[in-house]
């Protein structure tokens, strides 16, 4: 099973990181991302969006982290990771939704602007995620988890770029449930890092 | 079963859309949107997100049009349209990623901004707009269907803001495939219309 990965990319984490939880095998290939190799007509052919990760495994071939997230999650990960009941997938596929908007434009494009100069509105990507993490941090006063009672794909998508927030300038201290769940799931049995996450720099 | 609703949004389309499809009963409750309803107490106790749709159904309450459609397929709808295997769900989920994605910050907001005065960037919402729509006609060249080759909740999530694209003053001319498939969902048994709909303003 092949992830085509960047490893400063929190979509490509999200991926990673669960393929850890759920003690899936994974053989990384490296996309050179500065020298725009995600958009040769090999990889376009891969994922016309020219965006990774991208996983491939036999004949499947699946762009979007969230996308893969519930493919593994389905396949490999059992009914812990990605719950088959109709009103616990529910529950977390309002976090992958988070975790394809909210998230994407608010933490993501924050980080972009700071630590990549990507062009984007600095004062719309701080709002919208002082925005989305005000509201998660309500949400983790009554959850441990995100969704289901338990660790689930939601969690490992939204982690990513929530954890990544002080690369954007964004101080997580007014969100101490936040904090709280980035601590548990920094214990998950088989957890993995990446540069750049919460803790690491203090 | 009971759907907070609002006509005019796309997002509540969606669930309308798949529940005519599908044959299953909702009772719509509208919100007053103008009036800020969306934001009483009462709301916020169902969507802390202040937003529509919601989907109560005994016990269980959903915000996210995404989240619905998975929960509805998966409860109500049978495995025609929330395929069970793990690579066609991720086929599906690819493009319900793409609706909560690149078409709420795309054709979304461009009509937010014509038909509703939102103050959001009309540049960027259109040159989104436009990325977006490309890709959808280029996979539209060799698909019927967005995924698992038939109509699926990923065909009802991208289909309400593309086909009223034109309300956000996108014209559709340049993306031929987008059209054909537009023609084939009003096809399906049992389709149901919104107001403003890409054929009805001809």
């Amino acid at each position: 099973m092949k992830l085509y990965d960047l490893t400063l990319s929190g979509n490509c984490y999200k991926v990673r990181l669960f393929a850890a939880l759920a003690q899936l095998d994974l053989t990384i290939v490296p996309v050179d991302f500065m020298a725009s190799e995600h958009k040769t007509p090999q990889m376009i052919a891969l994922n016309p969006f020219a965006e990774i990760p991208i996983l491939e495994d036999d004949q499947v071939v699946l762009r979007d982290a969230q996308a893969i997230l519930v493919y593994l999650g389905n396949r490999y990960g059992g009914e812990a990771w990605w719950p088959g009941e109709a009103h616990l997938q529910g529950e977390v596929m309002q976090w992958l939704s988070v975790a394809a908007n909210e998230i994407q434009h608010g933490p993501n494009v924050a980080r972009l602007i700071v630590k990549f100069n990507s062009p984007a509105d600095a004062n719309l990507a701080k709002s919208r995620s002082q925005h989305i993490l005000g509201l998660l941090n309500s949400h983790l006063t009554s959850h441990d988890w995100l969704a289901a009672g338990r660790p689930t794909i939601a969690d490992c998508a939204v982690f990513p770029y929530v954890a990544l927030a002080e690369e954007g300038d964004l101080s997580l201290i007014d969100y101490p449930n936040v904090i709280a769940w980035i601590d548990r799931v920094k214990k998950l049995p088989g957890y993995i890092d990446m540069p750049g996450l919460y803790g690491q720099r203090m």
